[in-house]
């Protein structure tokens, strides 16, 4: 792969994204493709903890990845070069999230026979992303210590659609006045089904947890569950 | 102020928001009042970074803020219990960003006679405040040193609108790979009016040099320059 791909997204023709993303969804189930949207701030560590995830998945499973970014393309480009995966750059033309067609087309650009597992990692943005179904399987964010503990009381939704939370940077806790259990607690109001796993992305704390869990999902939804 | 008084402002009904925001610029050149709009991503310390520049101006200026948030009111009570200035909270129920007209219903409801500088903290958000002309004076955004240096060339449009650029949370810069000079140079990449300010909310790092230019911002402001 000479120069990594770009693709221009769209806005969504379709006036009921919610039924676009049921369709979608169902789709990917009988191609047996699960679809992770990973959602988070920016700056909070999304492709540094792909990067760390996927090579310690590639082995179990055929993995794919969509950046989408607003113009640049340096994290398709990252991901590839460090992970070998195929890996596909959407540009959202300065839309500030993806919906199920802008996930779709992004889709039918990675060829996807034998995939198991695609990864959407959506625009940093803790507000517009969670607003959008984007047909995904399960939804994943990264929160991140030096952003704070006190996020899910301020971004009440983004934690209410997660499947799970990763809380990233936990190796430099000691310097930032971030409270886990507060943050567990606070997760836990939003949304008390949010699976919670604290990692850091540069020393690799915890992503084993990730991938593993990634894994099991990944089967449960091969399998029918 | 038993208790924080919390605002809920709505979507504009104004078609054209820049009408609307050169309008309410207008206005407030005349009544002698600076709207400094203060934008960043979640968790970059714009609360903090407020707090402590208020005490340090509070004296000189006469300071009201508005505190934008998708549904917590935790912020307006903070700045007001640390400052003692007058604060109101704006609600945006579930929108990403302030236009014209919502910041307007903010100003509409603090008491501006005798204010020389009005801040307005926006949603925390990289992408969606940067599209809308609040009608604010000038722009000023918060990168905090985890984000990293590489935001600007992400984010480009919100680095375009800014006139002033804090860097925030330096005092953490030894344990993350940010390159100051790097940002710098992405920064003006972006825009190379941009003036730029390394802080430390924390620690009250360059604080003093934020708070002169305040000064001399509102100052100008009231001149007619």
């Amino acid at each position: 792969m000479d120069k990594i791909r770009v693709i221009e997204v769209k806005r969504s023709v379709f006036d009921d994204n919610d039924k676009d993303a049921a369709a979608l969804r169902s789709e990917l189930k009988h191609r047996g493709v699960f679809l992770l949207n990973l959602m988070s701030s920016p700056g909070s560590g999304k492709t540094t903890t792909l990067i760390k995830t996927i090579n310690l998945l590639k082995d179990k499973l055929s993995v794919a990845v969509m950046e989408a970014d607003i113009d640049s393309d340096v994290d398709a480009k990252k991901i590839h070069d460090a992970t070998g995966v195929k890996s596909v750059q959407l540009h959202t033309g300065g839309m500030c999230h993806l919906d199920a067609d802008m996930t779709r087309q992004g889709l039918n650009s990675l060829d996807l026979d034998g995939v198991d597992l695609a990864i959407l990692e959506n625009v940093g943005n803790l507000v517009c992303p969670a607003e959008f179904d984007t047909g995904a399987s399960k939804n994943c964010m990264i929160l991140s210590v030096p952003e704070g503990h006190d996020k899910p009381l301020k971004y009440p939704l983004m934690f209410s659609v997660c499947d799970l939370v990763l809380i990233n940077k936990m190796d430099v806790a000691p310097y930032f006045d971030f409270d886990l259990d507060k943050c567990r607690e606070y997760i836990k109001l939003r949304n008390e089904k949010a699976e919670i796993i604290p990692i850091c992305a540069k020393t690799g704390e915890g992503i084993d947890k990730f991938a593993d869990w990634l894994i099991n999902q990944t089967k449960q939804w091969k399998d029918g569950n």
